[in-house]
Formats: C-alpha cells, sequence, structure tokens
C-alpha cells in the first residue's frame, strides 16, 4: 500500500540522574516508530566527559526487534544518548544507513540523527571528496558531520561549529548531536521538520520530533525549537544561538495532515484537532447526500469524524484493519486469488451494505490502492461510494524530506482532472481538500506552511541537482 | 493489560483444486489471529489418497513469524489442510501445546485442531491411561484424538467414530479433523463456541472460526455449523450427521462482546453492531451528562459509537494505541519510571481536556488497567470521567473455553458494590451493562447465550474437576 | 561425503547433589556428540518425587546450538536427567524425531532416550493401534514406550515393566529411562550397543553410550552394562535385573572401527588401540612397497599409524582437514569448479610429491569419495597410490542400528572383484581388512562381534519387514 | 585455551569470467578461515566499469554463518571482489571492525581488505583529523583509506597513490584494494606477512595471504607478492611497481611455527615441513628417554611427528580434540567440576598410561593451559611428563599483527628461568626451541625473519606510540 513517507524521526536526552537515557530513549524511538519503520538506532554517552569514546548499536528492523534486553544492556548505564528511526524505502534496507552516526574527529566523538533532505549534499561531498575526504556511505548525516567538524577547526566550539555549517547546509534539516560534553538540537531556518523540547522530573533535557515521545517518557513539554534555532544541553544548563532564526518558518503541512501521531502537538496545534478540521472543511467544500461517513485506517478516521460532525451524517467504522502484518509477511503473488490490501483491511459488511457511503483518505498517491479500497465496499453492498482526500492532489515533487512517489506514477500528475481521476478509481464523485484551507486545518499554529508539493511553489529556490 | 481471552482459533479447507490449500489457511489464520497469538499450526494432505501421510508445521508465535515463504514452501501442493491459532498464556509458551495436532492410528492418520475446553479431559485421559495409553502432553487435543480413535475401532468411519465419541466427550469444543479422504467438522451439542462453513469459487470446502476468514480466503459464507453437527467434506461432496442436533445452542455471549472480530458475522448477527447495540443499551441503562465519549481501543470503540448515537453526546477518538509492541518488547520494570499501559495507549489530550469525559470498556478484570487509563485522562486535563462496561461483571469462573483471571483477582468479586470498584479505579460513576441486555446486544441471532461467567448459572452442569 | 552412521548417543545422571545435571548431561552430550548431529534433547527430574512432571527441551541442531545459557537455565536446578543425541539422515530433520521422549502415563511420567533399532517396531505399532492406540510419530522411542507402560499395567514396578517388555522388543536396544523416582539403563541381550556405568565424586551415578562422556563429567568407569541387563539406579541404590542375561553378546564391529571416540573404552578394549591394530593386521595382509603411509581424516589416522609401525614404512600427515564447515555451509553445485570434497580436504603437497602413497580409510560405502581423494593425491604428486581399508567390504544390510547406505549403492556390492572397485577408484591396488581379524582388532574385549554387514550372517534371525 | 593470534586473512580476484568471483571468495575465506574467525566479508565489483559502486557484506561470524545462500545471492554475479577474514579477540566482535572497509572517493569507490598493523596508525589519524576527517572507527583500514586518497589527488592513479602512501604507513600490512577498474595487492617493504599471487584457468588473477586458498579455488601458485612490492590487475593485465621493493624481507616466523595453514607454501617453503623440521631440531636440542611422543592438537602435531622420525620414538596420538566447539558453547564456570581445557581436549589413555611421555605443543602464553594438559597427562597414568616447545619462549611485544598476551601475563616474561616454569607447569623437564634454530625451520625460504617477540630486536625502529 504506496503511501508518501516520513523520512525519519530523532531524540535526544542529555542528564538523565537514574543513568537511564538508553532506556528513556528506547521507549521514546518506540513512541517514533511511525516516522520510520526500517532501521532505528541509539548512541549513547556514559560519562559525559570529555574524550569518552560514545557507544552506539544500529540495525535493520523496528525498534523492539532491535533492540532486545541484552543489547540495551550493553549500552550500560548512561545520562545522555541520541536516537533514530528511520523509514522504509524499497532497495535501501541496509544497516549502513541506520543512524545515529557515529564519528570520530580532532576534538573526540559526536553522534549525529537526522530528520530531513540536504539539498546540496551532492556537492558537499563532492567539494568534501576534492579535499581527500572519504565516504562510507550516502547519507545525509555523513554529510551533515563533514560539514560540521570542518567548521569546527575555526570555531571554538562545537555549537558555533553547527552555526558555520548552517551557511553551507541547504535545508530541510532538523538534528540532534551528541558528544560527550552536550547535547545540540538544531532546527534549519525554515523549519521544515518538527522538533520540540521538554523536560524531566530529574532536569534531564529532552529533544523529540513529536510531543508524543516526550510524553512517552514522562517529559514535560517545553517548546518547539525554533526555525534556524541551536539549542545547546549541558551540565551548565540550556543556551541558544539564534544567528539564523528570524522567519516563521514554513513547516511540511503534511506532519500535520498524516505524518504525525494524532496525540502530538506540534506549533502549539494539536494534530488530532487538525485533522478533524480536514474532515469539516471538506463538509464545506464537498457536500454530499449520503448515510455514513467512514475513514480510512488509521489516518482517515479523525477526517471522517470531522466530516460527520460537520454534516451531520453518521460517523460509522466500515473497515477493520489487520495488525499483525510484520516484515516477514507473505504478500500473495499476482497469479494469486488475493490483494494485499483485501488482507489487511476488512470491510463491516453491514455498516456499508446498501448505504450511499463516503469515505476518507489522506492522500492519494497512485489510485491503486483506492481503487481496491472502493471495489470491496462496492463488493459490501454500497449503493455509492464517494472518496474525498483530507489534502490536494500531490502534483510536485518534495524537496524537504518527504518521500512522494516518482512524478510519473502520481494519479493527478498523470490524470488532468477529478473526473477523469474518479473514473480510474471507480467512485460516483472524488473531491479533494483545497490548498486554501489545507494550511488552515492547524488551528492558530505558530508557522507557516510548506504546500509545495502541491502547488509547486516552494518557499526557498530548489537546487536541480537535489537528492531526493 | 489483563484481559480474558479466547481460547483458539481453527480452519480448514477440502478440495483446493489449485492446491494451494497450505497458502489459503495461511491467510485465514492470519485472519483468526486475534483468537491466539501464543502458537500456529498448519497439517496439509496433499494427495487425498488413503494411506497418505499428512504433513505438518506449528511452533510458537504469530502466523507471519511462523510461517516463513520457505516454511510454506516445504508444505507443498496440497488440495486440503487445518489450521489453528492458539491463545497466548503465561508459562505455558510451548511447542508441545501448539495444534494442530497429528497422530498416527490403525486406519491411518488424522489431523485435530480444537476450540474450547473438554469439561472431563481429565477422567478421560485417566480411563486411557488405564488401559496403557501414553500422553505427550496435556493438551485436549490429545484426549479427543483418543476418543475418536478408540470409537474408531467398532465404527464404520472416522465420522461414525467422532459421533460416538461425542457421548464422552464433555463439551465445549468446535473441531475440525483432517484425514486423507475427507475433512470433519464439529461443534459441540451446546454450540458454546462458533463455526461457520463457505464455499470456495473452485468448490473446495471451508471450514472457520468466524466469517472473518472466509473472506480472507474469498469464500462465500454458506452457514453456521449447527450445535451437535458433524458436517463431513470429502470428494463425494458434503454429508451432515445431526444425531447430537436439536438444542438451539448457547453460544459464548462473550463472543459478540470482545472475542470476535467485529466485520465478522455468527448466527446471521454481525459482531459490529451487537457491539454498537451494546454501546446504544448501556446508554439507555445509565444516562449521563457528558461531553465527549471514547472508547477504549480497539474494543471499546463501536460500543462508544453506539453510546454517542444513541445519546447525542459526541463520539471522540481520546487514545492512540502504539501498534508495534511485539513479542520481545521491553516492558518497563517495576522501579522504573513509566508502566506498560502508559507506554502502549496514549491520551489526546486536546479530547478530553476539561470535558466531562465517558469512557466505555468491553470488560474489567482486575481493575488496575482501567485505574491507569482513568488516571491517564485526568493527567490529561479531563474535568470527570465516567467509565461504562459493555457487559456485566465478571463474578464466575468459565469451564466451556474462555480464559478469565482466576476468581480471588476479579474486582467484582473481591468487592461487593459497583461503589466500591469506582472508589477503587478512580471514576466518577461506574455503569455494567445488564444481564438481560448483554444476551440482546446481538439481535436476531440464531442462538441462544451462556452468560454463565456474570451469573453463575450455566446451561449444562458443570464438572467438579473440570479442567481449566 | 557418504558415510555409514551411527544412529545415537545416550546418557543418564541420578543424584548430582550439586543440582547440575542438566549441565552435566549438557557435556557429556557434547562427549557424544560425534554419535548424533541431527538433533537433541535433554529431560530432566528435578526433586526426583512421586508425581513431578519431568521438564525437556529437544530440538534440530548440534548440542550448543540447541542448547544456549538461557535454555539450559530453563531445565532449572535437577538432580536427575537423560539425554540424547541423534544422527543425521537426509529429509528426516525434523524436531519429532528428537528425543528423550517424554510421555505421560497412568502412574506419572517418563523419558526415553534410544540408540538401536527395534526390528518389530511396525509389528508392535500395528498391535498398539488395534488396541486403539494413537501415535504422534515413527520413532522406535515411542513404540518402546507403548510396550513399556502397557506392560506397567499388570507390572509392579517400572523395571519390571521393563523386564516384560523386553520378551515384546526385539533388539537392537540401549536405552536409559527416567521417571521421576528412578533411572533404567537398558541393554538387549545382544548388547549390539555400547552402554556403560559410571560414579561421580558425589554419588551420583551415571550411564552413557561411550566413556568417553564420562570422562567429560568427571565420572569414573565402573562397567559395561551386560547384554540383557536392566540397571536401576534409585535413592535406593543400585540393582539389577539379569533375567534376559545370559549370552556373551555380539557388539556391532563398528563401534571400533568407525563409530565410538578413540578415548573411549568399550568391554575393556580401547577404541583408538583397536583402530591402531586394525592397521597392523592390514600391513600383514597387505604388505605394500611405499614410501608414506597417510590416514584420511580423522577416523583413518590410527589405522595408518598402526600400518606405519608393523610395516616401517614412514607415518605421514598427508591431509588437511577443514573444521569449520556447519550445517549452512553452501555446498558447491555440480557445473561449478570445485566439489566438496575438495574443499573439505586439502592434500600437503611436499608429503605426497614424487612419492609411492599408501592410504587407509575406515570403510568404503559409494566409492566416489574415495575416488576424489585419490584423484587429489594423484594432482598433488603421488607417484602410485594404494587404498587400503580398515574394514571387511560391505555388502549387507544392517539391521540393529547403523544407517549404510540402499544396497544397490554400495561399490562392494555393485562390482564383484577388488580390482574391478580398485579400477573405478583409481587405484594402484586396493586391499580390505579380512573379516577373520576385523573380530580381532578389540584386543581382549570381553565381547563377541556382529559382522553381519560383512558375512550377511546375522546373530539373531532377521525379520522380514524390519524397519531400517 | 589462550593462543597468539594472527591478525587476518585476505583475498582479492580479478577476471573471473564466469562471474562467479563472491563464491569462489566464499570458498577462498573459508581456507582461510584459521587466520580469523570474528567476522569477514566480501566487496564485490560487477562490470568493472568507471563509477560502479562495489556493492559488499561483512558481519561478525564464521564465513558459512556470514554468507547464506541468500546473502551469497545478494552479491551478485561478479567478476572481481576482495574478501577478508578477522581474528577473535575479547570484546572488540563488533560489525565495525569486519572489512573489507568500503569507501567512496573523489574518483569513485574503494575496497581494502588488511591484514597486519600500522605502526602509527594513531599519529597519521591525529593528522588526518587535523585536516577536518571524521573516522568511522578505529581500524587500520580507515587510516590506510585515508592516506591513500589524501594521495590520490596529486596521484594520477590508484597505484601511484598507494605508492604515495607507502611513505607514510608504517608497516606491517598485506593489502588488497578493490575499485571498478583494478585490483591492487600490495606488501610491506618488510612482509611481514605473506602475500602470494595464482591464477585461475579462465585467467583470473587472484591474490591470498596464504597458497592453501589457491588451492581452495583451483588456482595455480604463481608466486609471491615481494617486499614492498605493488601489483596491479585489471583488464590490460598484469603490472608491478618496485619502488619501495629491495630488501629481502623480514617474515614473521611464526607464520610457519603457527599461524599458516600446514598444506600453505610461503617463500618456497611448505609450513608442513617447517613444523617437522621444528620438531627434528628440538629432538637433536632436547635430547630424551622417552616411550611416546605426542603432539598437542592441532598445531604441535607436525612437529611432534618430526621430533619421533628424528629420535626414533614412537609417535602417538594422544589427545582426542572436540571439534562440535562453536561460538555458543557454554564454558564451565569456575565453581563447576570442569574446565574448558578438559571439555575440549581427552587423553587417549592407553597411549600414556605407565609411559614416559614427550608433549609438543607450539608455544606457552600463560601456561596455564600446558599445565591442565600436563595434569591431565598425569591422571591418565603418565609415568613422567617432558615438554617442548616448537618455538622459542614469549618475551617480547609484537609491533607487526600479532595478538601477544600483554607483557605481564607471559609466563617466560614472568619467570626468569626454565625450571620455575616447569615447576609452574608441572612438567618433569622443559625445552624451547633456540631463537638459532626457529629461523632455520623453513628450508630454503627465500626471506628472511622477524623474531622481535623472542628476542626484542626487531627489524625496523619501534614507534613508541604503536597501537597494538
Amino acid at each position: 500500500m504506496k503511501k508518501v513517507r516520513e523520512e525519519c524521526g530523532v531524540f535526544g536526552i542529555w542528564g538523565a540522574k537514574k543513568k537511564d537515557a538508553a532506556r528513556l530513549t528506547y521507549y521514546a524511538l518506540f513512541a517514533l516508530q511511525h516516522r520510520g519503520q526500517e532501521s532505528c538506532g541509539i548512541a549513547v554517552c556514559k560519562t559525559a566527559e570529555k574524550g569518552e569514546k560514545l557507544k552506539s548499536h544500529r540495525a535493520v528492523g523496528l525498534v523492539p526487534e532491535v533492540f532486545t534486553a541484552e543489547q540495551l544492556e550493553k549500552l550500560g548505564n548512561a545520562q545522555c544518548a541520541v536516537g533514530h528511526v528511520r523509514y522504509s524505502a524499497a532497495g535501501s534496507g541496509d544497516v549502513e544507513y541506520a543512524q545515529p552516526l557515529v564519528v570520530r574527529h580532532m576534538q573526540g566523538s559526536m553522534a549525529v540523527a537526522h530528520n530531513g533532505n540536504i539539498a546540496n549534499a551532492r556537492a558537499l561531498r563532492r567539494h568534501f571528496e576534492e579535499n581527500g575526504g572519504i565516504f562510507h556511505g550516502t547519507s545525509d548525516a555523513e554529510v551533515i558531520s563533514y560539514a560540521v567538524i570542518q567548521a569546527r577547526r575555526e570555531a571554538g566550539t562545537l555549537e558555533r561549529a553547527v552555526e558555520q555549517a548552517m551557511y553551507k547546509l541547504e535545508r530541510a534539516y532538523s538534528l540532534v548531536i551528541l558528544s560527550p560534553e552536550k547535547l545540540i538540537a538544531v532546527r534549519d531556518p525554515n523549519g521544515f521538520r518538527p522538533l520540540c523540547m521538554g523536560k524531566m522530573a530529574d532536569g534531564a533535557v529532552v529533544f523529540a520530533s513529536e510531543s508524543c515521545a516526550l510524553d512517552s517518557v514522562g517529559a514535560e513539554f517545553i517548546r518547539d525549537v525554533k526555525p534556524g534555532e541551536i539549542v545547546v544541553a549541558s551540565d551548565e544548563g540550556i543556551t541558544s544561538i539564534e544567528t539564523h532564526c528570524g522567519g516563521k518558518g514554513t513547516l511540511c503541512v503534511f506532519e500535520f495532515v498524516y505524518f504525525a501521531r494524532p496525540d502530538s502537538v506540534i506549533e502549539d496545534a494539536s494534530v488530532h484537532e487538525a485533522r478533524q478540521r480536514a474532515g469539516a472543511y471538506l463538509a464545506l467544500e464537498h457536500p454530499i447526500q449520503a448515510d455514513v461517513v467512514i475513514g480510512v485506517p488509521d489516518s482517515g478516521l479523525d477526517a471522517a469524524l470531522g466530516y460527520a460532525r460537520q454534516s451531520g451524517i453518521p460517523y460509522g467504522v466500515g473497515f477493520i484493519k489487520n495488525r499483525y502484518i510484520g516484515r516477514s509477511f507473505i504478500q500473495p503473488t499476482e497469479n494469486q486469488r488475493k490483494d494485499t490490501v483485501q488482507i489487511k483491511l476488512s470491510v463491516i459488511k453491514s455498516v456499508v451494505d446498501g448505504k450511499r457511503v463516503i469515505i476518507i483518505d489522506d492522500s492519494i498517491v497512485r489510485g491503486t490502492t483506492s481503487a481496491r479500497i472502493v471495489r470491496l465496499l462496492r463488493e459490501a453492498g454500497a449503493k455509492s461510494v464517494h472518496l474525498l482526500v483530507s489534502s490536494p492532489p500531490f502534483r510536485y515533487p518534495c524537496y524537504f524530506g518527504t518521500d512522494i512517489d516518482s512524478r510519473e506514477h502520481l494519479i493527478a500528475h498523470r490524470l488532468s482532472s477529478e473526473e477523469e481521476i474518479a473514473k480510474e478509481i471507480g467512485v460516483d464523485s472524488l473531491g479533494y481538500l483545497s490548498v486554501d484551507n489545507v494550511v488552515k486545518i492547524a488551528k492558530n499554529a505558530n508557522c507557516g506552511f510548506c504546500s509545495g508539493c502541491f502547488t509547486g511553489e516552494y518557499p526557498i529556490p530548489v537546487l536541480q541537482e537535489t537528492e531526493r
């Protein structure tokens, strides 16, 4: 089931007095698992003394698979840690892409965990190679490390090196960087990807891609890291460098539509509420006479509830999603009787039989999954099926850390009108949320939004050679 | 999170012309996975010729873990198969308990998959042992096998042996039995556990604990196996022995409340609808002034929707359940800062903050999980919390295949009034669905119900020495 | 590299005061690993009290693979145990064949570990099935268990039940049987397979297929169990039933030629010495003018040394055997450049180049491996190659627990003269040890020998329907 | 059983026309497994075209464990490859140390496999770090890669970059380096570690640490790579850079004593013969009246044979070594009855009972293993035990790629006389091979030897800060 994908989640903690930083990071990554299911890793700093060697473990797999009790034990009792979860893309399931990346440099060692996409990674890599640098992989984290460490030679501190490196690194990036002496959290000047900070009862400072990870470790939410801000946590306390700050930011609107967990709060806006509001806007934009509104699990459920409340049409639970599918699940092959959609998603016949049904999904990529879902509903007796999408159609690439399908596969690029799309998918009618409204769903959010994948208009100039 | 547990799910198929019986059973067991997550197994009959040796594989783990592509390959191209999933109880995670049990006997071989609880298993085992029988384990399936094979010496056919054995076997049991010549499905005369039959497009006959497994293999639902009925599928067609039939049956009402999957239909009643109706009855029995109704995922959601519709109070999504917990997840130990409930279940603050909240759960066992959930809601700002339960209080043991906690742990047994329970759990009010109404939730169902765990009144006399 | 195979090794211990019976059995099985590499298992009795349930674990794999520290821990602190290793035959790598077999019966439970082959297993199984018995597998251990437990109904004790069962069980068998009250060791009246007993410093009694296992746990060798003897170890001490004793026994001579470990002593004869003596007899029977005598590792080395000493021709180390091959080693396929023999065995060129070489192997089955070894020697420059075999040619089946290849594959059955065999293998000359001398190699051994696989004359009548 | 350890083995192949380079490397590494059992890896170049990305896999474990059929498949059909096996040292069992190291640089990518020890690695690392370089680990291979790639900026070709880097890299190193355009083999100017080249029937060029790896892939031995030589294999043929050549070399003499496989030929001398000659020299230096000479398996066997032949005292097989010990074997803990030596090594009583025994081992490190072996012999009845060692006593560190124990643990450092050592070990007499003779054991070898670990006199000045 092809989806648009977030590229990662990060977490960092400094000063866990009970020395359970590794275990807390484990629970935090578990809460961030929805942001990346391919690989994960944790790097710890035990004594927080200069010259200490960071310990780390990273591997392909889900958090509970990679970190067994024994493996977690090996990381030891540590006060500080950073962690990372990585998304799943075909063919890149290699441990070499797993983060945090741990490197040794002149001043000691450093662990880097990155969420985003360095637009000029290729040019920077070429630049470092021309100076005799060698690369072990193709991850942005390695390019970022080089940029920071090169700057470190002139800069007096690691955070000043980060400040300098930011002049070179084209966004998008939300980073946590751990050294034996401090934990640094950085968000690019546009703030494309979220990053927030919190505090534990024992005074430990934590950073996370989403506030749900703060909740999972019992930390109190303090605030979002500002676009362009460098926050430094050390035994001396918390300081901030705001050289690169100033703009209001252009957060990826898809964080609200699909990526983030509903219980997270980003830029003071509830993700769950944003999705309900998306549904309410859909009801206003696309009023339909129907008997029941159902969401495609899981991300369409909130918008369906919002549509139902706004429209007065009953909200129904139309699908059961099988939760037991894991990496080893044997997909049906083409010449078999079943397809994966059907095995993963079952229709509750009594909810749709003989009814006019509105289904709400968060997005359409290729359209093939939607078509199969619609067929399931019709087979279960739905009299008519109307598909509403709680975001505008994808028509353009994302250069800032989202993995959308290649353009020629996008149904909204391939077909020119909503009527054609509706016909191919097999629905009675089709409606998207408008670009005007999608940026309004996060009520009172303290930021602007990037909606370049819908409009082709990006908040910063896009490099031709960007690696995506 | 201590729950009442179903003891198993079974599936059988005869006559898959494409010889994909093993793979179809894989998908069917995957659909029945909610009925048992401890172990699973498949036995196949390749050629369906007399004297053929059945092949089987069973192991501890989820269906996609136990059956890799390689393992499924080893079972080969078969036209007939039976499968089984087993529930998870502490300490019994042993492959020796996994089913189907495959045994050799005088006439050939036989595979048995069982859902239920043989009340007089201990007495029967003693009887067979006195005749020199040996047992490899303590499963009911082995006792059933002995009973059938002992009867087989006199009976002309396997189904007649089953018919005779039924005079000895105290219910509850829903069975599928595979021999190289036929597939037999049996339901005890009370029909405590569900069992239905369906047909594939190529004529293959299938049996399953729930209709959702029929859907998952693309089979058409035909009908439920009747209480007491023995259905025989072979290359000669389908025949039925109704010697033990007659009663209307007393299906376990908890199949509708919690065990079965919402998209299943049992005795012509939709499980999803039954749960919604339970919620509606709760609204009638326990009218409360509140701002939002939320269900405890996943089994409380349908009842919450039913309550909301009946009462007019808005339905809300109050919890996010983390789906990535697997068998290897490291549970927080006692002296750590977090508990498992909190890691598995997150509250969406914006939904409950400042509100009067009704939460609906399907049952309360010990009450400790409920207490934690309530604390989470209060920490998130709920002004008041009312807990409604879509079934009556558990006060008595079940002898028919359900694993309820031991009696002294049951909160409704320990405390004498709902006020005391409410106080211990920490809610403003507490309400259970009445016994009168719980048996009405499955509208138009073609059967009676057993509600012995609520009332202590059982449909058949209970043996003192029953093994549970 | 097709070899004749031993069918199993057994071990038992009673009364380990330090409660380390599981761990001692682990080390003993490790010492017996050469007798079976397919699967292994341990069953323990913790408290040695009537009614106790035996605990066990068995699986496919080598001893250190199957028994991890965690798995051994699970068996707990036990005073008594039995263990088993099983040989590797194509296609039977199934955990259901692993022993010890643990069964429950009227009087409690029992674990059985068996080395040998029950000649009338099929008839006995049919007999028990006719009385309504069911079988989970096709192992001899299950048939033995039935025979013993059926007899147990009349017999007053387990050992008397064994005594009765021995009238029914056609040899060959060397057994250890553990109940919560006693440990029983049994050897069939011919004593086809070895079985000895020893004592630990703390008084614990141990039984093992070979004395090397006694050494590995630090036990003192006491004596061999006599052919036909039933030895019972319990907290009351050691007793013996000799009803079935009397004959001198007919030990499988191949135990001395190949199966047993060189450091074992069987029937008072050293296995290592027997192999050297086999080499010396070869020197007397087949005097050859040569420059060096080399053994095919590992089992041919001792005989080569014996030949060298008798003949005066220098003993050389001509082959290096790669020790790292495990179950997962990727065998070269046919159209590749290498064969397995070549990868497993390397010639030391300087030892054979330009020389007349005598190589000594313990047996020839199909002859293909020998042919490849000879080719390796010629490629390394050997001027001439003479192959001597420290046993007579295999011409007949074994019915007593040895897995020889099927008759049509045996080169000595296929070809009628030693000249033809020599030609096919590609050697300048070929010599076998005579039947007259092979039974003399174990100097002063207290037993007679079975050499039926060489002569077709068996010590007891052979059943036509014997399962092998 | 603490041993002196070789640090690695390397292999490279260019131009395998059948595109089976990955599989051939698998077999070659399997033949080199004795040089390193901790981790292993293979990097392949598929098309041998400029700009191609090298594919690689490396992990902790033995060759057959790390490279499953599936994993080998993933590397694909390749014409060129390099491989590496790494030794096992406590605590460093981390995949990050596994080689070949694959890096990207300005001109493309490169895989490096290294055997040896870069004496000035720390200084070089500091130098590169000062220029802003970052390191992922602490392996010499990463330092070598930096040195080569830094030089590559000025040098016109990769081999010229290697030539320049050699001015910076302090020996010892034997390297194979793979780029998409060529395969380079390098040996340091002293030739501390062996490296030879061969040719396949299809013209493919191969390099290996030992000739036994050439044999295992069916390659013909051509010659050793000269000390200081850079050999380049490409589609244009083979070329050689001899700028750093000239010296006769100082091969580590321990390659002949212990490290190399007996069937290997190094610098035209047979390893097996060298060991036999070591035994013969021992017989001349230490004539003893005894009844049997036995070797400690496996590396003492050849020297024992040499002693026996020279002295006329019979050669005996005194020990059986259990081959089934793997990484997961559970070692006996201290308070248990057994020690590992006893479990791994069994004495054949009949060979030593009542006899005056000479045992020969290749070296003594701490002396504890020797003491246990001697005790085993005495318990088996040896009348007297004389221990001869086929090398001189270890008294000094090795800086050139051998992992000797830390100096304070060395028995020959701790105790000042052979009498004291003999007493501690418990032998009647003790004798070492003299330094004068150990360098003569490889008859006619075309090289000088380093015997610094015995004498403290090293062939090149030793850096104080050398990392070992």
